[in-house]
């Protein structure tokens, strides 16, 4: 990836200390498998400033020979690098790591080639997610690479193992929203784990870049719409991960499309079986959180809002109100769902793997109005 | 009302059988009180192609002398009737019948007056829509008009006693879909009545035509965000009605913004206490509407859009799926917000009240898209 | 077109009669040829109330068999019509009357045909609408059906004409607004004919029912983009209808797309060739349209909304504002792009072909807000 | 400005080195005047990425005391500052440098006392962006600082003078996009000077944080209206820069608002009076800003979207079409107004003034989708 321009981060911070002839040498390579959607732009855009590692090669079958701000015209004069159509084995011959963009079903084709190549992998699809090949082929089909193992990329639950992981499977959108949320109330062992209601709202970025009549923006636009109301396959992603922290959840998850780009909101419903006090169940998320980089516990009654995280890889979380005749509690969850949603993660993911400070690229502060 | 056009509903009517001199009279004289806001714009829409009625005032005090128009340019040439500061005296006088559409808290100082002159009334506000008067003062304040009794404006409902009714307090946005998405539920005694919950998401028009930082376009825009978590107005008036039909039910009820200018989407699950079908339920809700000209049962995974709907006073209500393994089920009810949430319901209710044709007035095709 | 509730304004006008024993018999038989469209469904939105003509057929060949409800849901329960696969000569034989809502190109294999069998046509594509082929042939591709003669369908302008012709061929949606917007500019020869700038703003119902990249909500959302600055084929549709009413027009046309749904905006810049006021400009267009059911002229200075017409068949125009520094005017028209635009004009045309009033079926009021 | 977490850019700088024991000082310390507003918000969010400065004091009269994160959520945990009531001279105290963000005909009454005590300024009203006081009377109201001198802050134009300016003038949003897309075109000396026709479309947050009509969802969404039709203020601020280029200039100018929270678009349409073609008047613009870290000259036909500068402070010019029968070309200019329109340009204009890097502090990528 060379730089037309001089002046993303990773640049100024060698130019600003250029005159003490101290430089940072840039020597991670970086492949992305699938680049032509929208976590693959995503990635390309964050990386862009990320300082320790250089993006060498973007793939895409479709738009091979393409500029890729072709389709990111945001990368217009800073990423300057062409969309090439390659096998797994020429990604991990000129990457030391890559990312998997690819649809459900086709990463399971790529990533045993990378790894046997030696090269660390974070997955974006769903095909790794689940330790039950089963309940993965219920919800997306036939899994032909059944023995590969990942360790599921959710830092705020499992950063020690992705530390020493050769292959992360990165979280769905949802989930990631939907798990940060939860995991203080179950752990707290405080509300019914089988009457746990999840309403969920994606903006449309979250449907991917290929047009369809639900993306259409006359069918889009002024209008909400739930889908998969009781077989959205994050239901059980979300329940594989929730029932680590305690046996017995089952999550009644509903996601729906809104009139929104980006940006991912989860409000989540639960009866308490103790009584508990709104400040209570607050503060035991602020705690569980506390030393989280990208996880932001609002004060109760807050709401988090969209914008406040928008294009960053903050999760921030809210609400926590107490209804006490009904024996409830409303919390929620905020995310943008292509950074802490997906590519954010991501970097967040390969950060930790590598070595690097874990906000290394990822220092973007949302944009807000 | 003059109209400076000739080519209205009514209008059409009285010429298309000028041939056969057979007039049609219009001889009610209709009173909009608070007539300035966005359900009071939207009586003036509906009303302009209503055959029975004429509106004659239309009040505003801040409005006072500026024509109908200057607020809603679509009656530009079709209405001609100016704003009026009257007492609700003067409204009385000169109004066969009359909607008050003045905010909660002032209809209860306007109707006893209006009553006492012997006018029938539909009021939009929330101030008669509860038995339980404690209710009403813990939710909205002090209730000055205690004595006044409403019936809760909901045809589908309570057809029978809107028809001799003085006074009718005309339904809530959320409740009219939330009510009428669960009630063949409840009735059929096949859901966990205290573990109900609710998310409903509206259009902005919702919140009313006076600017706030909640509405303001960089705020509403590319956001969706839950309010009063646990404490909205609404949920009582939701399980007043619900509690008829069968006692014990306790609605958990999360209402959303979202940008969207008309239309209002409820999500609705509940957890079964038998095992039945997707079918089974669907066919109990079709069966329940079957004779109602406004309720529209779509077929099992179908779900409703915003579109179908819009500028329309139906209720599609749509999803009913069931899952099996959570013991639950998914319902999805979607209305325009001013029409069968607010206005079109005020309508639908004078007709009854009147005698009139109950669709007269209403009979608009949703604008899709 | 059987109607399965009996509320449409048609029913409506039975039955109020009823007693009377005066019906009003609906004797013509309307086919739509490409009905799958958004110009099809919004053909069927307003002939569902429409007291004089019945739509008997409405042909799409990819969705053959399927419920036009299926297309468009607010049609559910009002319309009862499958898409059907027929030829020209079936929908012939079956209508006395038809709309073309096929694309350019394709209704100028299928409207000679129809005119063969008597069947009177609206044509809603460009394929008839330039009296030079050549012109045609420039912006669209080939002209295979050359010989047939059709009258431009903009009532304003060529209201006798219309009422005579076998073949009108429906406007444009941006030469709507634009011609409606300028023509008493050129006729008073008050403005610099070949300094004419037009900024055009479309809502994204424009651009068909299909998806396509530019029309995703991601792409389409929060964003203004002007295409084919110097080439819209609808630039010499202009130019051809204001060189009637003077020589030498030229207009510089630039359309864009924006985050609307329906709506289509239309600023006008002129530069003045003497000395004018605002409201002489304002006078001279309210003076030309003064008996014109649906063009609505706005006092100076007021700017017309897209919500004022929206679902509506009106043209709003205002601003009328002369800078006398810069010897320029700037005039704003606006309409709904599918009525006003397109459905509802050719209901309009069809209107004054067959001697009907001409506001029937067209008596909608704006949805505002 | 504390920083609560350490992943800021600057934060970064620091930590990545500190094995070195190199630390880079921040030293300079900056004021924001009048700090509540978006354009405050945005010299917050940008400012907390700079590394050679550091907010000591945001002033707000109506939000004293609360934390900016109130107003910002996006700034939770980044900045740790609350709003202060500070007079002039306090500001100036505890300030190396400061921005006010004041809105005009209050910037005169504190800018005086800021550089009467040394501070160097970036005034992002319209204030001191005139030559000619009675230009300014004319458009905003009586002037009472008239002699206080100010440089208009378009490095592009005015670099060499920004340098060593005391007090910066920072441009309007929409004269931003507008003179950088013409320069080229006036220098060339190819268009007629006085038929140039800019319709421009802004994003709401250019209205600013203040809730009005016409700000409000329902009036601003599915909407596009133009205003001030002949007389927006940024009219002759264009004309002032423009002639500046060459005599004669008139700019025919209409902004519109669009349903967009951030970006806006120039459509410049131009009368030709020599024979050039795209690619000619392409390379024009492309060779005057080829040094320039914030112009994008696209290639001939491409348009820019605002999401390819959604967040950075970029300008992307394209279009650049020629339509020689008419003697017209169409550039097409884009920015977001917030950053490029606004803060970011704020930045710059410090940066070049205080011997900063240029892009220091803007290295943002535009967040597309």
């Amino acid at each position: 990836m060379r730089r037309t321009r001089t002046f993303t981060a990773k640049s100024l911070t060698k130019d600003l200390f250029a005159d003490s002839l101290i430089y940072h040498a840039i020597n991670m390579k970086v492949g992305i498998v699938g680049a032509s959607g929208y976590t693959g732009g995503e990635l390309l855009r964050i990386l862009a400033g990320h300082r320790e590692c250089e993006v060498v090669c973007a793939t895409s079958r479709r738009y091979e020979g393409r500029h890729v701000s072709s389709l990111n015209p945001n990368l217009e004069d800073i990423v300057d690098l062409k969309f090439e159509n390659l096998s797994a084995e020429d990604v991990a011959k000129r990457s030391d790591f890559v990312f998997t963009a690819t649809p459900h079903g086709t990463s399971m084709d790529i990533v045993p080639a990378l790894l046997g190549r030696g090269t660390r992998v974070v997955d974006l699809s769903g095909d790794f997610r689940f330790f039950d090949i089963a309940v993965y082929e219920r919800y997306y089909g036939e899994h032909t690479a059944k023995d590969v193992k990942a360790v599921y990329g959710l830092p705020e639950l499992h950063r020690a193992e992705i530390k020493n992981a050769e292959l992360v499977a990165n979280p769905g959108c949802y989930p990631t929203s939907v798990i940060l949320g939860l995991s203080s109330l179950i752990k707290e062992d405080i509300i019914e784990l089988d009457r746990i209601v999840v309403d969920s709202k994606s903006g449309i970025s979250g449907a991917g870049a290929t047009p369809k009549p639900a993306t259409h923006y006359t069918m889009a636009g002024d209008n909400v719409s739930p889908y998969k109301v009781i077989s959205h396959q994050h239901m059980p992603e979300i329940e594989q991960e929730l029932n680590l922290l305690r046996d017995g959840v089952k999550v009644s998850f509903v996601p729906h499309i809104v009139p929104v780009i980006r940006g991912l909101e989860s409000t989540i419903h639960v009866f308490l079986n103790k009584e508990v006090s709104s400040e209570e169940i607050r503060d035991a998320c602020a705690d569980l959180y506390k030393d989280e980089p990208f996880v932001r516990v609002l004060k109760v009654g807050e709401i988090p809002r969209m914008s406040a995280v928008r294009g960053s890889n903050y999760c921030d979380i809210g609400g926590f109100e107490v209804d006490k005749e009904r024996n409830r509690a409303v919390v929620v969850s905020v995310i943008d769902n292509l950074v802490k949603g997906a590519s954010g993660q991501a970097v967040q993911n390969m950060n930790i793997m590598m070595g690097y400070r874990e906000t290394e690229g990822l220092d973007k502060v949302g944009l807000h109005p």
